[in-house]
């Protein structure tokens, strides 16, 4: 099955467009072992998200043992949930091809986000797998994205609406996704203009400050699907006691309703 | 030590401004294990480069046992060799954290690699280690680099110029250098004459088809120096024989001269 069927499947059965961000920061969790959390993290919440994100760097930090418990994490998601790794990869396209490999093949990733300064070959060999989803990165979260993804092109677009454009052009399988920012929703309402029918993938929510119904509002599509609201932060460590698991899932219940009562009634 | 200190002694030392990127495909490798390939390799060029560059995406689509042999490859290099982890990372402040702890505490590289499609705060944790070195992406050495990085903005200068620009200011520490590709020799002559005292990091000749003479002449600066000319496939993939690493040797030894004869004689 691709990688948006995957996903819109698990969005309707758990009504859900919400995404756990599973990015363990052992500064911020009770005492325990990683993987022992993120296994808590995933039986807590699993029946009320769309996909899982784990973001590699926090694993990279930890050496090659990261690698292992991101790994097993992987493999306690169940199945028919899809899983996003944000990796944000971007390189010349022998080296791509590795990393595609990397996250596709090794880690049995659904999906991937990549960066697209590089242009198109450093995105190619990801698409080449067509039942995946491909994330580009368009408008990022962060404050400092105004440094080069707002500057203007001659034709008056700023560089992220001409990535976005290019994305749509790219898109020949139909496997690619926009990452944007919930924390610049005007840019977030063009990009979704560009790109009506795109799965796009919202951080910036929570610990981040970007607003969750405009967010939804500007971010899904027409029928109120194709947006994936990420979390990390605000779910992984509602509480840093014994009753983390728990205030992880309520605090993923409350949002999850929040998303859903921004939707128009026909959802 | 700084990195840019050991990349000067090491290039005076060994007379070489040569990077060899440690990439290792096992489809192009002899039979043997990759850790006994990157070692041979490791031994039989250790006196003929400025620097060694693994790029992760090779030991990322090995798995976790790919970090291990990342590791044991890092404990193998000479410790006066600088060490470039080629990652091309790029996220916001906080993941971005994680990242530059990845390749900088955990991997103990000398020097990374990082994309700056997200701006400052992607940056800002990594230049934070001082006596690291940090190339920002600037102008690639891909066909497809043109997709975005040669978009011209409202001053009338490109992306990658305004990229270049931006490293300057960002450079408090003076330990921002940028990636720039030989296959665009025009571009470089120009990056070097807005920054006329940062590093350049040159890949691109070789299997990539850039132009030795000309990286050599438009990347140094007034001192013949901050040039480091990264080969990786030409060397590493010399034979496919018993006698891979004296090939490697052999080439290895006619790029330095090669580099060395297009140096100014004050050299």
């Amino acid at each position: 099955m691709s990688f948006i069927n995957k996903l819109l499947d698990t969005a309707r059965r758990n009504q859900s467009l919400l995404c756990v961000g599973l990015d363990p920061n052992p500064d911020r969790m009770p005492k325990m072992g990683i993987l022992d959390f993120n296994r808590a993290i995933i039986d807590a919440t699993h029946d009320l998200v769309c996909a899982y994100k784990p973001n590699l760097a926090f694993y990279e930090a930890l050496g090659s043992q990261g690698l292992t418990i991101l790994e097993q994490t992987l493999a306690h998601i169940p199945a028919d949930i899809p899983t996003i790794g944000d990796a944000k990869r971007g390189d010349i396209g022998n080296t791509a091809q590795a990393y595609a490999r990397a996250l596709f093949s090794t880690l049995g990733f659904d999906a991937a986000t990549v960066n697209p300064y590089l242009g198109f070959d450093s995105v190619e060999a990801f698409i080449g797998y067509q039942d995946r989803g491909v994330f580009v990165l368009c408008r990022t979260s962060n404050p400092s994205a105004t440094d080069f993804q707002d500057l203007r092109c001659p034709d008056g677009s700023t560089l992220y609406e001409t990535v976005a454009h290019k994305a749509r052009e790219w898109n020949t399988y139909g496997n690619i996704g926009l990452v944007v920012g919930a924390t610049y929703p005007e840019e977030l309402r063009r990009i979704r203009s560009i790109c009506p029918g795109m799965c796009l993938l919202i951080p910036g929510i929570g610990a981040q400050g970007g607003d969750l119904a405009s967010a939804v509002r500007h971010g899904v599509d027409a029928q109120g699907e194709k947006a994936i609201i990420n979390v990390s932060r605000q779910i992984l460590y509602a509480s840093k006691g014994g009753d983390f698991a728990e205030a992880a899932r309520a605090t993923a219940e409350r949002i999850r309703s929040q998303i859903n009562s921004c939707l128009k009634p026909k959802r």
